[in-house]
């Protein structure tokens, strides 16, 4: 098995910074291979759904290595990850939605840096159609710095 | 070191799938060593520039599985952090923009399920203003179905 | 004074309907004879300011023959105009804001068929940042239903 | 009829400014009078299709008194109600869409002072699906000058 003895080479010389990816990367596969329904990025940025209440629910993302773009800030494609993926599981629960729902549109304003040790989003549902759902979400870090802000229009798949 | 451990143990039970991630985690950690001003997710994503021109530039995502979301698509997060990355990228390219340029909004309209061997996204500036570059994006695959297309609104940093 | 004279025939030969916009015509121009500060657009759609508070005003526009699109109800045209008049106002109006503000972007989501004696338009800041200031909107109608969301970006002008 | 003498009143006492609002209203009237189906917002920014092709439209809307803000320049409520007309004008004329289209969602980048004797508004279908229309629009002023760039989301009307 190549793949193997390419691992264990670069392990063996992997600085500290590649042993925290290397964390990051082995956390997510064996968060995968649990729970087999979860998406690898879903996996990777250790996304976790915290509360689901009737119109509402908050998701979690903690910070890493792997969040970072080129200025030590989480990467704004990765809020807004973390906001298409609350606001569509938020979508995909309102009643009478038996098959989920998909995307339409994402739009995001990012407000403030996203520095923090994690990323939490609340998304809730501001209007709930015969197809379409409208959604809001918000992400703040652990200290309730409101970070960026989005809305999603969610298309319900038919029975 | 214990992560060494740890990983040829996942490795030695790794099912094909899982070996299929294990190739794209490492091709992703090589790069990075290669090009350390790389981020991590570029790097996961195997994000390339193919072109630059005077106003525009087109980026390429290979597919991959760990770009997948729930129901055998892209993620539409990732296909946000392609647009977002392209269009940061060329906003940061303008005359007159020495320290790189910051997301202030981003809107993604999903047009069809992201399928295909690779994503070609297309950047291109709207305007540039004094403060602020207004691009805009789109997302093709190898066979040219048009995916998603964007809007975004980039900050200019001082100098 | 031709005018007059062109006014009086299609006056006299006016239906019902013509005598309706005639009269919201007039009270437009008598609005704007009394404030001239007042742009004709917000005395054509009679936009009153209710409520300012710190973060949040509310502005209304009663509904008029001039308002319905082809189908009967509010044109979305006029409910994005009511929306980016109320959130321009209270961007202005920010601390440190001294000549007012620009809308740079506006994201308006249609939810439900405009109808009703009244448009009640709330906004607010979700941001008051250096350069920019980031608000949302909700238009009701006088029951409470929910019209239209909005967000936009407004840029602050130098002093 | 007290609604002839209130005019005739306001008439003769009009400014040179006032007289300009009052022959836009005239000319607004007249135009709806002679085609009924025609909504009054319409009439009055005088919205004129000039062009129709396959998948685009171009519709032009004069400058004139009633469309400036504060500032002196158009409106953006104005230029967005441009937008909206002409997109869901075209996306109305998509094939297989017999009984018209509603504005789903509406975003505007306003990217210069809009200002000059006319405003241009090229509307285009980005993606006609099964049930939505995206839509993009571009408002130039009569030199060609880049004043604001749009997207929509346009629902079918079901048969």
């Amino acid at each position: 098995m190549d793949i193997k003895k390419e691992w264990i080479h670069f392990i063996e010389n992997s600085t500290e910074q590649e042993q925290e990816a290397l964390q990051v990367f082995l956390n997510s596969l064996k968060m995968k291979r649990e729970r087999k329904s979860l998406t690898h990025i879903a996996s990777l940025l250790q996304l976790k759904t915290n509360l689901v209440e009737d119109k509402m629910l908050e998701m979690e993302m903690p910070n890493s290595p792997l969040l970072d773009n080129s200025i030590g800030i989480v990467h704004g494609g990765l809020t807004a990850t973390l906001l298409d993926t609350a606001m569509g599981t938020m979508a995909s629960l309102v009643p009478g939605n038996k098959r989920g729902a998909v995307t339409v549109e994402l739009k995001v304003d990012f407000l403030t840096p996203g520095t923090g040790e994690k990323f939490i989003c609340r998304a809730e549902v501001v209007h709930n159609g015969r197809q379409l759902v409208r959604m809001e979400g918000k992400v703040r870090n652990e200290k309730g710095v409101l970070i960026a802000s989005a809305t999603g229009t969610f298309f319900k798949l038919a029975d």
